[in-house]
């Protein structure tokens, strides 16, 4: 059997849309995945459960009812489970995710933001 | 109540002792550690979880009873649960590790390299 490292800049070579996180691996019923934002997402909330986000690039904020969190390259937040929150970024920015598998990007949001779920890439 | 970002830089100038892996967030029941490699490690497994590593800095390579995979900074590979595995680094390198809480960094192995587990930064 071979094993293969999973480059995480060859993986954020391989798509370009936007708030459409992609996964790149499981553990477990954790998935890690890849996300590219820009602009400003809905406010929502994962009542179920924590959501990790690692800034790889470039820099981003998470909008918390209670404040907000600066996020730079290699900076990392959990936002609490059922904590409302948006994610806004100026400029394009590319952050890892890690979450149980099935989580929408827009949790309790109704919005046609949501992204389908579970796309490898 | 403040939200404070978790900068992977500023947590690992925090410790310098090796192998010995340090929670900086978690997830649910999982957490995140980062941990300093130099060296080989035992061989062992964790017959209950898959470990996932992401090379933050430096090189190092995960022996398989199957193969190997090298990583460098930006790397990441999930050693299936099960499957026993070996760590080693010619030289310093920083990792971060996502596991499920309580997860002994010497598995099913037994030797001194066993670290304190749950040890925050």
């Amino acid at each position: 059997m071979s094993h293969q490292a999973i480059s995480l800049k060859d993986k954020l070579a391989k798509f370009s849309d936007q708030w459409a996180p992609k996964v790149i691996a499981e553990i477990n019923d954790y998935q890690v995945k890849l996300v590219k934002l820009e602009g400003e997402f809905l406010w929502h909330k994962h009542d179920e459960t924590d959501e990790a986000f690692l800034c790889l690039d470039g820099e981003m904020k998470i909008e918390l009812r209670d404040g907000q969190v600066a996020l730079q390259s290699g900076d990392l937040f959990v936002v609490p489970r059922g904590a409302e929150h948006r994610v806004v970024s100026e400029r394009e920015c590319s952050v890892l995710l890690i979450e149980p598998r099935g989580v929408l990007n827009t949790g309790d949001g109704n919005s046609e933001l949501a992204a389908d779920n579970d796309v490898w890439i």
